[in-house]
């Protein structure tokens, strides 16, 4: 694709750079601008050139070295082995030749980099390539060798697609900025299948796209993706919140439906929603309840994923601009800063979100630069809504955990597989690492070990606390001895037959998984407890044995079989990834700007127009509680 | 266009009908079906037979005779003189070889149909020819005139219009019908540019589509068509309320933007939009401000329009019935009730209306047989917004022209063209035959006339009283004596040189047009009076001297002469066609059915949010007042 745009962006790059730069091209990559270079030493010197000129053309620009200028692979991996200090610990070297990089994984990125970026620029000087460095888990993770498989295996493909995207961006406005609105297409008045289309004259973009997994059928279980004001070809973004399924699960069918532009999502995001929608395909498919779209449409996902950090300015559409920011609910989950037009409107979706620092994340951030509308969940909306904070959750887990190994039983915790499991290792690790627990195995059954895995492929998503203890103490909890991974369906007898333990399984709620096998071990055990800490929805079985049924009738091996519930039963509040109804309100309280609309969306309709009208009444801000298929206006 | 729907009706009516109907075709004509036979005896038969198959096909049926029966059109006209009693009028006969019908235009319809039909089905028995019959006007209309010969010359045309329209709006629905929204496009908060987007997912339609005429440029004065959902391509009917350029004023531009679909109205409105399009596109294009579109996208339009009666059923989509109620705003106007889906859900849109009988019209319908959503204007919607009745008001009109003709003045009562013009005529009729006031010439300038030949052309849309006088006292009050058109510029000085009088001259807010120059010639006389009756906005002539200006600096012949007001000034409120306050509470109580829902719109922000919180209050009905670009759902 030709683009009028580049070649006048290219004309002004090489009038305004020295010669010595010796421009060989200039190409769109995403939202960047990427200048490639015949004299790499460029690249290296006092970056202010680049600077002033990106601030100038009001684009993102990366420089790298040309084709023609760079040494030779073996030479290069000989090079960086000689520049990079071996207590890096490289696992692996790979090229890129069509961005012209060198991928370098090492358990010690920080270590590749240098202070300063000193190492790795060392790198570009002596080979040319641009170094691309990334962390090695030290839990291995199938997810992220796959996500980095396919787009290791399809970069000239995805160059093609960031070329194409550069160009949309770029484009320019053609209409007048002067309204922009909001489609409810899912999520509004109901928790599960969140989705929405924000819309200007110029540009459309989703935000979300989940599924209700609770739904019956396609109607109830899948954003309306039929609104007339929606259309796969005139979509220019789609942004995803976090990694839960009820916020990223209908992704793939975008793909399958035939959409060719760009994700955007942090890291980790990437990386879990990739585990949760493909573990979704997967558990779809042996119910006989195949979902409409497959493993290619995730891949398709993968291939159009551009991560984002928090706080990274990008134009997403030639009229819209995002920040991601913490939101303090699952590792990598943003809240969503759009800026519309040439100062017109700023929006924010919050995503799910925690107003609660954790053991885990940061606290969501409240500072924003300018905010006029907010569009915010409001899963806990409802006035009685109100929650232990997490400390006294934790000494209640523990007192249970305490009292029941000391009589020789094993704790059973089932547990949603990301966020909730991890946050629990972490108290666990910690409580027992000081003796305030006894020393017994945690088994991690299931899904947990892998969502674990990818959360030590990030550490600079998680807390002040954890990144202290990773970084300078050099003790990450997550690996530590005190947990085993249960590799096989064999081993679970053993577990339960065998000295106290604490087990985390999933599913959460008891719906299927492994922790429904654990709980027909050990549920006529008296001394053995199981503990809720997450929300157990209507119908589902751990709904029922939380009630109090003392007889659970079970499939085994194809017939019924009654379980008689001897086993402790503990409900524990206070664990959840959302704010609780103090929290959402303190939430608008200590916004750094006052937003003139607060729209809630994410929660039961009670709860949803319970908020507003609480917001409404205490800070005096115009709030709306649209319901789906509704638009609002902001702007 | 084939259509396997057609084929399939064709082949139920051939089976269903006894043979010596010899059905020679079967047609759609837009919502209808048309049976083309061999043996035109059949049609003045017993009509159960076309009535049961009607009923079973659910679709409206209609009988003609086949062109290979038809007798020879001279020999035609000689048999219907035959047929006709001379007392009926006939004006002129003409011939539809396209539909096979012959249209008789006569200045007494009522007998050219005859008792129960019997003269027209002799008309059809003796020459086979279908008669439409069409009232020639007492006065004589050009607008009349140039509809009827703009369907007369392009029968053709229009057959295959209709043919097309039949054929989509048969098709069957594709989708089921969970859902129903309505997108405000214009009018919403606001008067001016009513235009709303009906939307299920099987179909499309837009209710009015008018424009600001004191909007400032393109944003303020047209409605939002360039909303995402909003498709020229999609959509499948336009329905316009009534003829007044805030509900219609836009519609010819649909057809310059690649509209081919077809326009619902009554066919007063039909005739008045044309009159006021055409007046529109003549006077923006003397202003140097020519619209974006021309005479024949209004050509285009009333090629396009299908009439409906008041209480006549249609399917106007797959999924949508529409029937037009009377709104007693202007002749013709009506409010549109909408079934949608087979029972799913009713919505009513009022348009503009007026709930009290008046001397012109009858009170707005508050009969319906289902509704679930009302959407209401609310023009005089402030709590404030008490009128004084319509009889309080007339008696005060009355006293100031009695006083003034006393005095020897003149009464200049600026007006606008449709509605209250012909209000204000059959009020000084009335009084004048009673001696109520001295027998002076009343004046009618500009459109005024060409507006009330259109009346003169509807008795049927008039008020019951006036039907009873014209039908049969046989008395028009439109064709009164007193009545005086002002057939050439030249006149006016006479009139305001001569004795006493009344002129009824446009534009109602002196904001250009006749009274102004009246205003000018009787602004110094002392003995005069200048009577204003509606609204009169800000900023126009119309208000500074209603607030009391005493010189007023006026254009004469390319320069500013300074006018001093010494004619009295009068406002009379209560002539207004809109419901007052008490109006608009009193019609949400008078409801056959109570909705579940009520948007208002058409009103100033404050207007709309203080009528639909009093509605509320009230009744404890749920109210919406969205902003124009948002959407509501209303199922």
């Amino acid at each position: 694709m030709t683009s009028e745009i580049l070649e006048e962006i290219k004309k002004t790059i090489v009038q305004r750079l020295p010669e010595r730069v010796q421009v060989a091209k200039v190409e769109f990559e995403g939202p960047e601008v990427v200048i490639y270079t015949k004299n790499p030493k460029i690249i290296t010197e006092n970056g202010d050139l680049i600077r002033n000129l990106a601030k100038d053309l009001r684009k993102r620009i990366i420089i790298r070295s040309d084709k023609s200028v760079l040494l030779d692979p073996d030479k290069t991996i000989d090079r960086i082995h000689e520049i990079v200090p071996d207590e890096a610990q490289i696992t692996n070297i790979s090229f890129d030749e069509v961005t012209c990089e060198v991928v370098i994984e090492a358990k010690k990125p920080g270590l590749v980099i240098g202070k300063f970026g000193v190492t790795s620029r060392e790198v570009v000087k002596n080979t040319g390539w641009a170094p691309k460095i990334l962390r090695t888990p030290p839990i291995t993770s199938e997810i992220i060798e796959k996500v980095r498989n396919t787009l290791k295996h399809n970069s000239k493909e995805r160059k093609k697609i960031l070329q194409n995207l550069g160009t949309r961006i770029h484009q320019g406005v053609k209409y007048e900025n002067d309204w922009a609105r909001l489609t409810s297409m899912g999520g509004f008045k109901e928790v599960g299948r969140s989705c929405m289309l924000l819309q200007t004259p110029n540009s459309r973009v989703l935000l979300d796209c989940g599924v209700n997994v609770a739904g019956n059928d396609d109607k109830t279980s899948y954003p309306y993706l039929n609104v007339p004001e929606f259309s796969i070809s005139e979509l220019d973004a789609v942004v995803i919140s976090h990694a839960h399924l009820d916020h990223c699960g209908f992704l793939p069918y975008l793909y399958h439906y035939g959409y060719e532009g760009p994700v955007y999502c942090t890291t980790p995001t990437r990386d879990l929603m990739t585990l949760l929608q493909l573990d979704h395909i997967d558990i779809a498919h042996r119910e006989g309840n195949p979902l409409p779209f497959n493993i290619k449409h995730v891949q398709k996902s993968i291939k159009h994923t551009i991560t984002l950090d928090y706080g990274e300015v990008t134009d997403i559409a030639p009229d819209i601009r995002l920040t991601l920011h913490n939101a303090g609910h699952i590792i990598g989950s943003a809240m969503c800063h759009m800026h519309i037009g040439d100062g017109q409107h700023n929006i924010v979706y919050t995503g799910d979100f925690k107003n609660e620092r954790s053991r885990l994340l940061e606290r969501a951030t409240t500072k924003f630069p300018r905010m006029e509308t907010l569009v915010m969940e409001s899963t806990y909306g409802g006035h009685e809504d109100v929650q232990p904070s997490r400390n006294e959750a934790e000494k209640e887990m523990m007192r249970t955990i305490y009292t029941t190994l000391k009589r020789g039983g094993k704790v059973l915790i089932p547990v949603f597989a990301v966020g909730r499991a991890q946050e629990l290792m972490i108290v666990l690790e910690e409580y027992m690492r000081h003796g305030m627990i006894k020393e017994v195995p945690i088994y991690i059954d299931g899904m947990i070990w892998e969502a674990t895995a990818i959360h030590t492929a990030r550490p600079e998503y998680l807390s002040k606390d954890l990144r202290d203890q990773i970084f300078h103490v050099g003790r990450n909890p997550f690996i530590s001895d005190a947990f085993h991974k249960v590799k096989n369906v064999s081993k679970r007898k053993d577990i339960v037959e065998g000295e106290p333990s604490i087990i985390l399984s999933t599913s959460g709620m008891l719906t299927g998984g492994n922790s429904v096998e654990y709980f027909k071990w050990l549920s006529e055990d008296p001394k053995s407890t199981l503990i809720f800490v997450g929300y157990q929805s209507e119908g589902s079985l751990g709904r029922r044995i939380q009630k109090g049924w003392k007889e659970i009738p079970l499939n085994e091996e194809g017939k019924t079989k009654l379980y008689n519930v001897k086993m402790q039963i503990k409900t524990i509040e206070g664990f959840s990834g959302h704010s609780n109804r103090n929290q959402l309100m303190d939430y608008v309280k200590r916004l750094s700007v006052k937003p003139e609309k607060i729209i809630t969306c994410h929660g039961d309709p009670y709860k949803t127009v319970d908020l507003a009208s609480s917001i409404h009444r205490s800070y005096k801000i115009e709030t709306k509680t649209p319901l789906n298929l509704e638009v609002t206006r902001i702007q």
